[in-house]
């Protein structure tokens, strides 16, 4: 499935933000001392690791900012597997605006590539399953809407985008509340009818509780793939069972054995390593 | 050595900026739901793994914007080597922002503590030799300023802050240029008397060229530690060396061995991964 | 109910920039040339007509940029009804900056309140019916946030922020897709777990089709109550049923007899009233 | 009479920020999981609603911004009074980009064409008379410079912009100053000479006290028709005459009648109805 | 006469914007390298050069946004003539912070002290003459509302703050207009009742034609005093008579003598020398 | 030498900022209600004064971002020595884009033009000497970047750009420190390995401190040329010596004369005149 671009009203501003950040006051003193402005380049976008791409929006939103005539051709897509050595894409244009927003270009494109990868290595993992790999809020600052699509062009889907787009009771809800059942009403309570509300359990105890108010969807928190299977049939196809907490390639198989909807890591937006892409210019 | 914290000037906008992308259009719909507003409480930031921590003032902004009335005392502050379980800081104050602001927090200190950590790591790894360990222009975009406080925080130093505080002339510059002595020459001609110029150089034939028309540091790139040796010997002081390429815990010390100045590494700022730092509320 | 307050990093940027708005580049020619800065005043908001009060709030935060000095004491909270010759606040400062501030600081509180009494004026037309008032996304450019809030305060609930917090299939979606059924399909496929999905239906086929393929909620557009109360014994509380169109105090009961849970209507924010509210000034 | 545009620096800025309140973090759900980015369509902008249209140039903004190949061939432009059933405009393009600024574009169009309508609807009750048309700074926060622009196409003329451009002595101002006479000329040495003066008076005795000092222009608040007539005499044109107070398209042609220069109303802005406009997609 | 303060809104966007260019990424890399965060100063803002103050407010905050405990206490207030060695204001804090914005302040307040001490050079030219000193829209970019303030300090007048605020009808506008007269008449159908009209004229002829059709105010443009006087008795009060073109303090006197009623003067804030004012540390 | 112009992303904020400063809530009165929006012209801009031409590209800003179809054809490049009556540029568009931009356009270039210029004069007044001609951190708030390209452009090289490209220690931090060695120490240890340290020194004692422990450059402030040269011959070619302290064209020769390597002046960018270059329209 092809993933849909991000508004480039979404992309635009924090790239221009990088650039601006990475130019400073007086701008690439290196480039405009040593390329003249006649100079043109060709360069390749080129996987230098195995992985997915993603951020290629990103990135030609770099060159072009500094250089409007900057051209970039697309060959792999985001969402694209890469085998090291493949080309990704080739940007010819001006030398000076190709070597200037190189640096930021490769930011973005390195990371969210690496976000995309990490999710894509979860998402290979349960493959078989029916669990899908989703992310948290646990984001790098400025970065989330940037983030949550890498995820998405990994393969995963994506849990709130913030604090207003859906409810997430956690146990420092439910203590001020004094019960997940209160909790649970409170919120219903007071949000509208869009909203969906989840609720975090620790317990069987407490998924029973929730349960037995009914809820749109519970986050199993740090259980066994034991507890897991056994929440999984407690819930019974009435909430979305989402498990957290400690999920690593190796822990996923046996959690998605389980029978939960969705399993959620934070480290795909938190700790993603970058995906090695560089790129290579031509004589 | 304490490090010098950054403005807030410099501090506020970012968390600022993460604070409204949490809090999109309509804040915290869970919290606002559940917890009476003249609810009160404290909370603990705990380390829950070893390492350095750093972004205190960033994770205290989160809080104060959030509610002037939240008070954070500090136990440890930035550049503290952490133990699992230690006391970084309490919180108090009313429960509502608390709740709302501690996602942001942690996204903060977390990511900044994990950056210290790593950069503490090799510096740990070459103690006993002279060469420091810095950072790059590898960064994620917008938090650059903060990411290269956290180095400082873990003993690292940094280099270039962008395109424009020193030259940094690479392979492509070389090439346009027509070689490394018209690139050097072409950046002495272009740049102020206080402006610094180092050149990649990626054998040590360029390396004596580079040192033949005289250069403030040498970037020697993915070079043996063999070979960093030779090039440190042919530099005798007159340049700082600075190696770089595939720098992990393992491979400095040999690296650091050979006598370089300098040691830069990518990842402590592209791939470090966040320090597990949680918020323990008390009952 | 006490509908809780938006926060203050949401409310305080569109106060500022209302303020910027009307200072312009010289600020209060008037106030500046005639009143002396050590002159003290005190002064009344109070409601020329009856109502509900919403955003004081943003009101006292208008006067506080202007002048930190302002004091506001709040006797009639956000969500009062509000008689004519009611007090709501006691505003005492320099004269100065009450004089400069007035007119942005009632701009927000007579619109904000006005909202607040459209949306009570159609809760009270459907009193006795489960049916809740609803707003739309018709909202002021700039001051969506807000608005919803008002309708909050109003008694009202609250749709779609966004574009992106929940999915609203519309006819020309459903045109694309070549029915409701593919739609709905396509929709569910493409979000996650968190986010329900709506579709506007316009005949009771389109119902049936949603139903069919089961559906979060169903946006009833211009039905009359006969058509509503057929739908919503077919969708016999498997969905969320939301009436539009059309939609006053005085068709309101109508509707809401019909039994739906939602009924929504796009003047509330786009066409609702300025609510009369003054500064009286005490001699 | 074609009222000039407003530059487009002016106009991009609230259209831009309002696209970005639309789209949140993640965009148009509901667009981007069901139409495919090949599809690609046409609709109209409709007249559902006798008025003067008015925010053309913000509407085609909303798509252009969304995406540049949207086209948008205006028929009708801004000023020209529709009938329910005229087309306004036609826009073409791929569909996504115009299912999704639909709404932020009609925003715009429907509230400024609504504010049109309402001044034209108190030009036309009071044709035969000298008097115009004037708004007030009850404006709906961050749209001034928008909304004073649709008075205009309506064929009102503009009051003050801000704090800023004329002077305007209230009663409150009166007060502090000791009376009409000092307060005037405290303004008249306090700003510059393309400043215009004009005083609030809500008797008589007050206008004679502004005239017998000279002054611009006098706000006439709150009189009857026979005073307005006595007052107009009074001035015997050195002085520009404003009426203000419950203005309405009945109470205006009498008012007109006393022979003032200007009536103006707050209402226009702060409480105008939106004008139904829709945009009818094509088979 | 005491100038009103500008309002704090406006005053601390360019002081902070001023902070955060010089700030960079990294901060007072000096200061925060060699001052311990513990250490306190005292200093004193001297005039080193006779003139008048202007630009406190600015100073004032830049010490304050940098550092919220520094205390500023001021001595000789904006307006006060200063004479060599006098002592301005005293200011005391944690050194860190009074080092880091001492270079922001000054650029504020030795420039607008300067634009201020120019006009007063100006005013002091024709005194005794009735002819006030006018500033113009040949500005610093950014800057215009703050040298307003300063030339208004300095005892001068304000012409216009920009497009917007009042009409000035040029020699190309004539010229696209097909003569004076046409040009006024459509200026004066073209705004509102508040705005001011001014037109341009180089000749005697011209200002027969715009006297004959009614104007506010007329630019006479590098005439010689003895035209102005003829202008002036033309005029016979009937209008503001404004001359511009080479006024310096020699010319000045003659050009006052004319009787025209305002003398305007582009190099007041494009061309204004700085006023040395320094910042005194005590031991 | 071609100064390599400043990136447009760095060009463009301030001329936006200055024509929307310029623009206000209504955009510009005169032109709109003079000029049809049919009309075209065509306008050069002209040299009225000897001097360097600097800010073309700020100029050409302005007039496209007020209106993307006016053309600007450069014939004299920044950098380029005009005579009075050259022309620089032929501008050709829409005439209500044209006169709308034109003060915006202006003000810019006549500004850095005039540093350009100044900055020129300091260039040739040292011709024949090695000494190069500098500028200082006392800028216009906001105008940073640009300024410093203008000093560029005239022939000079820039010192720092802000507080965190180098180091540069003045008396005070010398004063805290307990010394010039102490001070240069603490820097040393403090920054990374591409800043450089600068001292400034006000006797020759300070300087042979500053020597014996090492620095990258000294700034000898208020010597006299004697000093000076005793001061380049104790350096000896071991730092960058640098002069500052009354610098004028009149003062610089002799200065230079002593061999010194940089000459600063802070009025090059605070009180730089004007440089006078006017649009002549064609009829």
């Amino acid at each position: 499935m092809i993933i849909p671009a991000l508004p480039a009203l979404l992309v635009e501003p924090p790239v221009r933000a990088a650039l601006v950040e990475d130019l400073g006051r007086a701008g690439d003193l290196t480039t405009d001392a040593i390329v003249p402005p006649t100079v043109r380049a060709e360069a390749t976008l080129m996987a230098r690791q195995a992985g997915i791409v993603a951020g290629l929006d990103a990135a030609a939103t770099a060159f072009r900012l500094l250089d409007p005539s900057i051209e970039i051709a697309v060959e792999r897509p985001d969402g694209t597997r890469l085998a090291p050595g493949d080309r990704i894409a080739t940007i010819a244009g001006p030398a000076r605006g190709m070597l200037t927003a190189e640096r930021v270009a490769l930011n973005f494109l390195g990371h969210l590539s690496g976000v995309a990868s990490a999710a894509a290595t979860l998402v290979e993992a349960v493959r078989g399953h029916k669990a899908r790999i989703c992310c948290t809020r646990k984001t790098m600052p400025g970065l989330r809407a940037l983030q949550k699509y890498a995820v998405r062009v990994g393969g995963g889907v994506n849990h709130r985008f913030g604090l207003d787009d859906a409810v997430l009771i956690k146990d420092n809800h439910v203590a001020v509340a004094g019960g997940i059942r209160p909790a649970i009403l409170a919120a219903r309570q007071g949000v509208g009818h869009l909203v969906k509300i989840e609720v975090e359990v620790d317990t069987l105890a407490q998924l029973e509780e929730a349960l037995a108010v009914g809820i749109d969807a519970v986050l199993l928190d740090n259980m066994t793939p034991e507890q897991l299977a056994t929440a999984v049939r407690m819930i019974g196809g009435n909430a979305i069972a989402e498990a957290s907490g400690r999920i690593t390639p190796k822990t996923a198989p046996a959690i998605a054995a389980s029978g939960v909807d969705l399993i959620s890591a934070g480290w795909l937006t938190h700790s993603a390593s970058v995906l090695d892409i560089g790129l290579d210019w031509r004589g």
